[in-house]
């Protein structure tokens, strides 16, 4: 199973990167030349998804060897522009470890783009079982194509499960303020025929309420030592509104999302951005000048919420700080 | 305490509604001269909230009446607007029992505009002991001037109480998809002097998991015999968070919104609003062509999550069923 959106392309000089600020209205290329140009696409979400920003991050490093950059400069470049994913950072870090010249770093940062490539199959592959026939799927923000170099997160179970008659519908929440739902989700889903209805975040609890939701998936920015997830803000009331629904609420992402030295989810640093993207929407200004917004990027879903985590290693469950350790702990 | 805000103005002729769509940008008046025009401006949500849209159909009846046009016809043109709020169903039978000649008709508009306004205050002065000294606030939608024709419902609560020092911030969810929080009641704030704060609808959450609200205060479209209310779409995701954290969850609205002969939530029509609402967002589309929306106006809010019901004759509380009869149950 493959995806054929070109989020990320390598092409031996230069990184391009599918924009997503103007998605779904234009399919434009933002082509990166120097770590500089990198770094600004990950901070201006051109390019968002903790795998997506992973793999980003690690052809970043190639241009800075290539340039002749200091590695540890361009490490922290990169590094600095978004806290939340881990993933971002662990990339990083890998390129610094793999070390070696230009050559060296082009064959990890390689590797670390064909690893998210089939830890997203493997992952949808583990997560069939969750999908009843026909179920009806609730998600939020965009854990497809455009959030990793394969077939997605949480998207990718969808996409897989699809494929195997156990999807009817995909609801997904708009996800305010950036949009990645009724942006992104719809997108990928109206390129592979997949029935999808998109609603106001606030409408979930109706949705779920009604009894129209066979299960919520959703990705993970950050899995801790404990199971706790940090993820696009909104999950957090999801997950709490699922469980009072009695409706299974699962995580899908790649064991470089899992942070086992994070002991629990209030060690996780949150990213705060800037009040515009609350205070406009559409592209334009709607709430008047001069008044404040509060707009953290992620939350914080506690473990005792969460059904099961999909990695590519196999399905983790309760107890997570012991099922987390076994799928993840060889790596980290 | 009065309130600046024109936003239903009967000349005696015409009824001159503040265009809600279009603010905060322009402060534009729709001037209705005919019937029809009325209930294409409650339609279109030219003027909107419950208690509003009862007076707004009390002076439609008025303009039919003048005209000379059936009352029957006119009313039921008005009633088939919006389903959901019982003020406007509400307001349309007691102009018909009113009945006489087109001065007797303005005579019992006047009379439920006034009401409204007294009402208003009077809630607000009910209200007050619930706000502790410096109160950090959390609402939703717009309860204000805009959708009242005195100071608002909950909001009305919040203006009195900022009044008397009990109010240091109000956090205002923006309410997709029409945007009342960061167009409307931040508007009404910045007029008022009230520091405000809006955010992303499904950042609620992590504001209450913070320990950054202490009280939350919402308005009511319809509240039926047993304590349940029916109030704009995210109002039920918004008081299981509140019962999460542990943060009382307030309702205000005149008992002009009680509807006693419904006997639980479950029995409320739900108003379902154009797909075009979601999919588009600051006057532009937003989601790709073809993908189907979920767009239900309201959600309904079971009574054990609700602290208090604030009315114009007092504080309701748990059991609802007999609080609500013994202030509202007089006049129905």
């Amino acid at each position: 199973m493959k995806s054929s959106v070109r989020t990320i392309t390598w092409t031996g000089e230069t990184l391009d990167l599918l924009d997503q600020r103007v998605l779904p209205d234009e399919e434009r290329f933002i082509v990166c030349r120097d770590v500089e140009a990198v770094a600004d696409a990950i901070k201006s979400m051109v390019v968002r998804g903790a795998p997506a920003i992973g793999v980003t991050a690690a052809y970043g490093m190639v241009i800075a060897a290539k340039a002749g950059r200091d590695a540890a400069e361009a490490g922290r470049l990169l590094a600095a522009t978004r806290p939340t994913a881990v993933n971002l950072a662990r990339a990083v870090e890998r390129m610094r470890s793999a070390g070696g010249d230009a050559e060296r770093q082009e064959a990890e940062a390689r590797a670390i783009h064909d690893e998210d490539i089939a830890s997203c199959v493997a992952m949808a592959e583990h997560g069939l079982e969750l999908f009843p026939p026909g179920a009806r799927v609730l998600t939020h923000c965009n854990t497809g194509a455009l959030a990793t170099s394969g077939i997605g997160t949480a998207l990718g179970l969808v996409r897989m499960a699809h494929a195997h008659g156990r999807v009817s519908r995909l609801y997904a929440d708009e996800t305010r303020p950036f949009l990645q739902g009724s942006r992104l989700t719809a997108w990928e889903c109206k390129k592979d025929g997949i029935p999808c209805t998109v609603l106001a975040d606030s409408a979930a609890g109706t949705l779920l309420r009604e009894g129209e939701v066979d299960l919520v998936v959703v990705g993970t920015d950050r899995t801790v030592a404990n199971g706790d997830v940090a993820n696009k803000i909104g999950t957090y009331p999801l997950a709490v509104l699922a469980a009072r629904h009695s409706v299974p609420f699962y995580v899908a992402g790649p064991t470089t999302s899992v942070d086992l030295s994070t002991p629990d989810g209030d060690a996780i640093p949150i990213e705060q951005r800037a009040e515009e993207e609350v205070t406009h929407a559409g592209g334009r200004r709607v709430a008047p000048e001069g008044v404040d917004a509060y707009n953290p990027a992620f939350d914080v879903t506690p473990h005792d919420l969460v059904a099961a985590i999909v990695t590519e290693r196999g399905i983790a469950r309760a107890p997570y700080i012991e099922s987390l350790l076994r799928l993840a702990g060889g790596k980290q």
